[in-house]
């Protein structure tokens, strides 16, 4: 990847969708979207249609706002993420996915950093009484799944980006389970490298930036500071104030692609986060009264489709992976 | 199918995904987009994830409002359809598809007409250089390959539903083309059966409701008249005031699955036709951009999923065709 930072702006629609580079991309990008569907449905999932809107979304996301709309009357809003969803899901099957669309309002600061978009989508998972390394198991033959069926059917793409496919190679030679680092481990090498952050809240864009390019294989940070996450990634029984939750990062300096945990599902508890997080139970009406009369224990995750497709295309800008970019803050189709 | 109306409602999110009627009809809803994906990814088309937001969308839809957002200051619409980004589209691959949610806030008197969902998905379909028969034979095979998969894939839970497979016998032996009843003819056919309306409009729900309880099989109505449709539907140049687009109608009174048509290519006809049905063309800027650039002559259509899904399973509501379900006015997760 050429710079941690991708100014550019996509041009008009037909300068956008006629370039061979978008071609390309969008060709990958249905191919790693085909590639996770199978390896699930061959697993036995279900695939369900996501809702997008509903009188309440997950109140996570990094200073991203959430949309208001009137629902006859009533005010609804779009799904940022399905995380809710997905819990209640599972009341119907054991193992579920979404290929979900999300709108997030990001602060306008991050419409040049290459790596946000104000309307994504998620390939979004959730499995009934899975542990967190079940899930982080899932997560990563998905995206072993998808690389090599990008690398062995979509050479001429990858040629025409300019994406060598042996960036790949330590990824698919890998043979057992990718790297895991805690979150504090992680915060004891930022110190090292002479990155210091505060250690309650998420690792921020550059700290992530950092370990990202010392890795040539996407690695787990594991075990998030209860600070950073929202109510539903469930806290270690045996070490409060730790989550039971994972990122996976890209490596070559891409980031984030997955944030996943395993769940809060018992009531008590849940109340008790919401009002840690400084969420309103009262908004979360039907979802509390389904946790009151109960949910199965679970863990998932979700993967930036856009993201994933950028680290594979080797793209320098998230915009690049989607036919119609919503930059935060920009007005475009 | 016991009713045309099913003013039932669905219980608590928990008493309706714990159903087995629930998980019976969203194992066969998975099985009909599977069948519909595999069959056109064979055939060369490209996925693409849909849009949810932007400046403008699909003005049609019998009387269903659309859905304000404000992004970043500017007045945005949710999906009702995304017909303009499927011509869009195009100008990347020839043929393409999205599995696209919509909201349209359906009124009020909809709630139990067992039809409307005001959250509701679509898979859309869009071929560049095709003709309306070309798309209708895309779209007959299709729901054929949907039906087929589920009869021989999903036979206990048909059972489960009441659902006899043999409903479907003459849809299965069909060896030629969908029977093909023009506009014109329907609303003779409907006077000769006592129920009379007005011929420039779309057909009512009720004479809809009668050529469907009359058939076996599904079916096309094509040719609507000018003033029942949007913008888009390409008026045939040999007739003045028809259209080269069509319905494909289910048998047994379950009414329509799939509206399609030839599109409307050309910037100047596309600029009469906007005033004509009272749209302002200053709103569709970075459309009608795109078109004086040129996008090429196409067909498409839309599927309702929910709609083909009722109609597989035998269902009275089409509710029952979503995990949850957004009924008009209702408000629910």
């Amino acid at each position: 990847m050429s710079s941690q930072f991708a100014p550019s702006r996509p041009g008009t629609p037909p300068e956008h969708l006629k370039s061979p580079v978008t071609q390309s991309v969008l060709r990958i990008q249905n191919q790693i979207v085909q590639a996770a569907r199978e390896l699930l449905l061959e697993q036995g999932f279900v695939e369900l249609l996501p809702p997008i809107i509903g009188p309440v979304t997950d109140p996570g996301g990094r200073g991203a706002k959430q949309v208001d709309i009137d629902f006859y009357g009533n005010r609804y809003k779009l799904m940022t993420s399905a995380i809710l969803y997905k819990q209640a899901s599972l009341l119907a099957f054991d193992k579920i996915f979404y290929v979900a669309p999300n709108v997030r309002l990001e602060p306008l600061e991050t419409a040049d950093t290459g790596r946000h978009l104000a309307e994504f989508h998620q390939f979004d998972v959730e499995i009934a009484g899975a542990s967190q390394q079940d899930a982080m198991r899932v997560a990563q033959d998905i995206v072993t799944a998808a690389v090599a069926r990008v690398v062995r059917t979509m050479g001429s793409e990858l040629e025409i980006l300019g994406r060598d496919p042996d960036a790949f190679a330590p990824l698919l030679n890998k043979t057992g389970a990718f790297e895991q680092i805690s979150h504090t481990d992680a915060m004891e090498d930022l110190v090292r490298l002479g990155h210091e952050q505060n250690h309650d809240a998420e690792i921020d864009w550059e700290g992530e930036g950092i370990l990202s390019h010392k890795s040539d294989s996407p690695f787990f940070i594991i075990d998030y500071p209860k600070g950073s996450r929202g109510f539903y990634d469930r806290e270690d029984p045996e070490r409060p104030e730790v989550l039971r939750n994972f990122d996976l990062i890209a490596p070559e300096g891409y980031g984030e692609l997955i944030s996943g945990s395993e769940r809060e599902y018992d009531y008590a508890r849940i109340i008790a986060r919401m009002r840690e997080t400084g969420e309103n139970p009262a908004k979360y009406e039907w979802y509390l009264k389904m946790v009151r009369d109960g949910i199965p224990s679970s863990s998932g995750f979700g993967i930036g489709i856009e993201r994933l497709t950028r680290y594979v295309a080797g793209l320098d800008s998230v915009w690049k992976a989607t036919a119609f970019p919503k930059i935060p803050g920009v007005v475009s189709p």
